[in-house]
């Protein structure tokens, strides 16, 4: 009984701050500069716009002085990779980093090679405020952080994400957050799961992309309440999937509709709609 | 009371001149190539096949002198300017402009970098048919456009897009357009202003890249009067976003009717709903 | 009569082959790799998805090593082909091929440049498992394949797609296919049609690059029956095209409905819609 009125409490508590961030994105419309994969460009910015923020995908080395220091927060997506585009997101995130400003590092895919993995740990190494991968991702970042002593060994093999997560926080210094059925936010040391969203939008590709982007946005306009940011950005968007999953026929439409009800989520339906709970 | 009866005059005629752009659109479907960016590669190239037109979205340096003499347009867009496309852009726009054809010009987020706009500045030399961008990109390219020494001075801080745009077309022979809640074209001399579209449209991206495209179709079936062509093309395709958005539940959900209505639309609409009037 | 007769043990047989082929792509989610162009990025990896497989678009030569032998298949697109994703093409060609794993092959608009020509017959050397072209695509492959010594002579030039698809099909070892109103399937010996889609498929960008992808998925879990694979692929994305035709108002919304289709597609739906016939 206690716990079901705390998880209320929390659940109110969230929702207010949910809709606070939401609101804060549409009247600001904090500039996020996103270098990330060719697949998730369109929906990336697309689910930008719909928050109210202002998308800008600039990858070009040549551009990041004059550019980067404009932008209010940066999402660096290392999802089609190439040598050529590295050294962008190394750079960007660097001056981001040394200007005080938060940016988000989605590792996708990070176990894909020894290269990705490679660059992955680099730009970890750059600070990110947030990392946001689904558990394998967080795991194979987590078990390699340790160092190349260290490797992958049976001891991080029976590390759960949550686990994973929270040694990947304190290594890193960035708040970690885990999609799955229940998304899993941690500062290192509290967490936090979100029980939005539907599981279709699984079938949707670069939906993970897009809502790291989102987190991007709602980080920026309150750097220093990362971990809120965090956890809201992904409640906000698990939530537009429920609403767009009542209209919904399929992925596609899905999609449509998901973008759709980002935009015109109203107060009382982030209010009652929102699902984080205290996990510590 | 004369002002009003020429205005309906001329929208009678703008009615009519667009329906017939389209309509030779249609007919002929112009293979428009497009250099453009990562984002609005998919909705330019449906935007383009809406109308009739062939899309053909090819970049590479090494296959323009083969390809780019069999366009019948061609479309650059800086949107994720780099390095290794300038290159193709500026070969690409010099074989047009030497062989006759026409080409339009998206110079998106021109006061991005330094980089970006001595780029844009390089493809304004080049003599592009048309310049479309929204008021800062047009005021941006206008007022450095005077050359090193002229720099952007206070005086240019007070032109309003209109001035800028006038100049902008009078110093490249561009035909230059400014998107806005009314879009301006101008040839240096006169100006019409076209007053179709929602705000919506500016809630997805790549909208703008899109229209420029469309335009770089319209150009095509009849370079000669690429001041009208221009216009109608702006038309269209806002008034393909306001019958769209009677179907529209928010911006992706209108991003797909825009297109539909693009698609379907038919003289009666065309003849009714095209809002062109001359300003000059 | 036994003609007729036997067109309908055909048709019946090809949908139980074709729904056999989906339900194991949707069990078995096959990895597919994709090299492929930026405008059918999402569109492609969307398909995919929507059909049960797992894409992985991934082009960066560095992961090549690490990554493809860990695919079940490849679908190598040339629609935005450039000298720096060329050698990924060949590589992980070359590598699934020397695997034993099958590949696909777009060979998109190969007339459009000499370069782009000796690139995709360079990739036919690679042993791909499957072609799949539009008839003009599968003529200039088809003639050129013959040789620098015979080129494209006149007798070639009366070569109509079903030839030519044969040709390139006993010359290079692929299946080949030919996507138009009716889709032709060969092996070099037995043809066969598909009648399945609607002819506002061609007004959507990338629906041909998506349904390569799809081929590379059915052959994925079924390399042994290639032809089949091809085939069934063709037929159910044409039909997943039939049944969001029913509820599309323009290309735009058949791309919708298209996606979501092909992930509701029951098996009464396919059993009774696949459309292939027996052309040999």
């Amino acid at each position: 009984m206690e716990r079901r009125a705390e998880g209320e409490g929390d659940g109110g508590d969230w929702g207010k701050k949910s809709w606070r961030f939401l609101s804060e994105v549409r009247e600001r419309s904090p500039l996020i500069q996103c270098i990330t994969n060719f697949v998730s460009m369109d929906l990336m910015a697309n689910t930008l716009l719909a928050a109210g923020a202002s998308p800008a995908m600039l990858h070009c080395l040549e551009e990041i002085p004059d550019f980067t220091p404009h932008a209010h927060g940066l999402c660096v997506n290392v999802g089609t990779l190439s040598p050529d585009w590295l050294p962008s997101m190394k750079t960007a995130a660097a001056l981001v980093t040394q200007l005080g400003k938060p940016w988000v590092l989605d590792p996708v895919a990070v176990s894909a090679s020894d290269y990705r993995l490679k660059a992955c740990l680099e730009l970890v190494e750059l600070k990110p405020t947030v990392i946001r991968g689904n558990a394998s991702e967080i795991l194979a970042l987590s078990s390699t952080s340790m160092g190349p002593d260290k490797g992958v060994d049976s001891s991080h093999g029976s590390l759960d994400a949550v686990e994973a997560a929270k040694f990947l926080a304190q290594l890193s210094g960035a708040i970690v957050a885990v999609s799955g059925a229940v998304d899993i936010i941690t500062d290192g040391q509290h967490v936090v799961g979100v029980q939005n969203g539907v599981a279709m939008l699984q079938r949707i590709t670069a939906t993970g992309c897009a809502v790291t982007a989102l987190i991007a946005a709602f980080v920026a306009v309150d750097p220093i309440h990362a971990f809120e940011a965090t956890a809201s950005a992904l409640s906000v968007f698990g939530l537009s999937g429920e609403v767009g999953m009542d209209m919904a026929r399929g992925p596609a439409s899905l999609r449509i509709h998901l973008i759709d009800s980002l935009h015109g989520l109203d107060q009382a339906t982030v209010l009652s709609g929102v699902n984080i709970t205290n996990m510590s």
